[in-house]
């Protein structure tokens, strides 16, 4: 069984030192990797950003990202090169990469500029809020960022944009790949938890979603609950617990598919 | 003797699962701490984030921070409970802290409505843009930030405000301390860096400043040059050198200062 596991968390640049990160160690996901890696016949390849958690078995062929094109780059490579039975996708990719940074007078300068040029009505709110708006996005095209942005800036102001949604890549590329999808979300009522799980595994066709809550995540405690396509659940309150019911779950779905 | 450093990155949260950090190893800071530990009678406090490089020899007495606030805390206790005959700080410090994070759509629905109830003349360029500015400066006062960020925003604002300047806590504290600070910029002309290491020298009342160069640091190449009060330079072009020369260095001036 061939299966693919990312792991760890992805970093967008601001500029040459700074960076937007999403906090994860990879340490889930390297247990994950471990725990198919005991069984018989397991192959996995193991993508996470470089200082992330490895597994312990050295048969993981591991590749390192760090930005969200450069894991895109990677997972279709990776997707047109082999098949794979199984996808876990485990790593906090990042929502938004930085479209610009600016001074916030230098902005407000901009805007300010902007209705003037307009003639924007002032009693008309919602115009006037329209082409405040609409001059933050057309800032990007006139200015260049900085290597490094000053560190004498009172009020410095980032205008982030989503990035592609990653997790559509899996079975868009291998519709037969079973696919792990996680839903991390924080101090949310565990109904309010199920139900971002499942919209998460309807929109993009997983068949098994981890729900987790940030503050049930501590030292070695980790509560869980994965999901399947029946919305059949099970609890798990340890990452090595996680790691070896995701991987049972998984393979034992695999031979189902294979009769 | 008796050697603070500081070395690797600090983070600033923008939610519970996602930072603004600094992209530093850590590697240089311990290698100086080695540097400083490798000869007679030297006693090393290191302080770095989670996950940065630690210092081979053991005797380094090591304390982990992550946000300028946490480093604040941890370099007053230190500077409070011992005197340090020198201190080195190569950490790479968050200039900013995130104020609020806020759709843009939301944003400019707010500067629309205070303009209007400003009643902000369109035709004073000037005047229009400080009322923009005030209302980004004052959206904080009336939002509170969610716990974790929504994915499905399309464009997003983080507004950002200065953080105070560590490096101006060792002289405050222990005028008596030889201070060595850093001064990294990107792609700049060797005359505008030595401009920047002599004004961050002469603003912190530093003994050394060492001035790099993004661009000049690959792998183990790692080009730099020591600055001193009386404007004397030394070239170096490895991390081992500069952790060497900067130990080196401080030992003497510590030594004279003495007689």
């Amino acid at each position: 069984m061939n299966v693919l596991i990312t792991a760890g968390g992805t970093s967008e640049k601001i500029d040459e030192v700074r960076t937007i990160s999403n906090m994860s160690t990879g340490r889930l996901g390297s247990l994950i990797a471990d725990s198919f890696l005991k069984r018989n016949d397991m192959s996995v390849t193991y993508i996470c950003p470089k200082g992330a958690s490895l597994p312990q078995n050295s048969r993981a062929k591991i590749f390192f990202i760090d930005s969200v094109q450069s894991l895109q780059a990677t997972l279709n490579t990776a997707l047109r090169e082999q098949l794979f039975d199984a996808a876990v996708h485990s790593m906090a990719v990042s929502d938004y990469s930085v479209k610009y940074s600016v001074p916030s007078d230098d902005l407000s300068d901009f805007i300010a500029a902007h209705l003037q040029t307009c003639k924007t009505p002032l009693n008309d709110a919602e115009k006037l809020s329209a082409q405040i708006h609409a001059a933050m996005l057309l800032y990007n095209n006139e200015q260049k960022n900085p290597k490094k942005i000053s560190s004498e800036i009172d009020h410095l102001l980032l205008c982030l944009e989503k990035t592609p949604k990653i997790i559509s890549i899996f079975k868009k590329q291998q519709p037969n790949t079973i696919l792990v999808g996680f839903k991390l979300l924080v101090d949310t009522e565990a109904s309010q938890l199920l139900l971002a799980a499942k919209r998460l595994m309807e929109t993009n066709h997983c068949d098994f979603v981890l729900a987790n809550d940030l503050t049930h995540i501590q030292g070695t405690q980790h509560e869980a609950i994965l999901l399947d396509t029946n919305h059949n659940t099970q609890f798990m309150t340890t990452k090595e617990e996680i790691a070896d019911r995701i991987a049972d779950s998984v393979i034992k779905k695999a031979r189902g598919n294979q009769k």
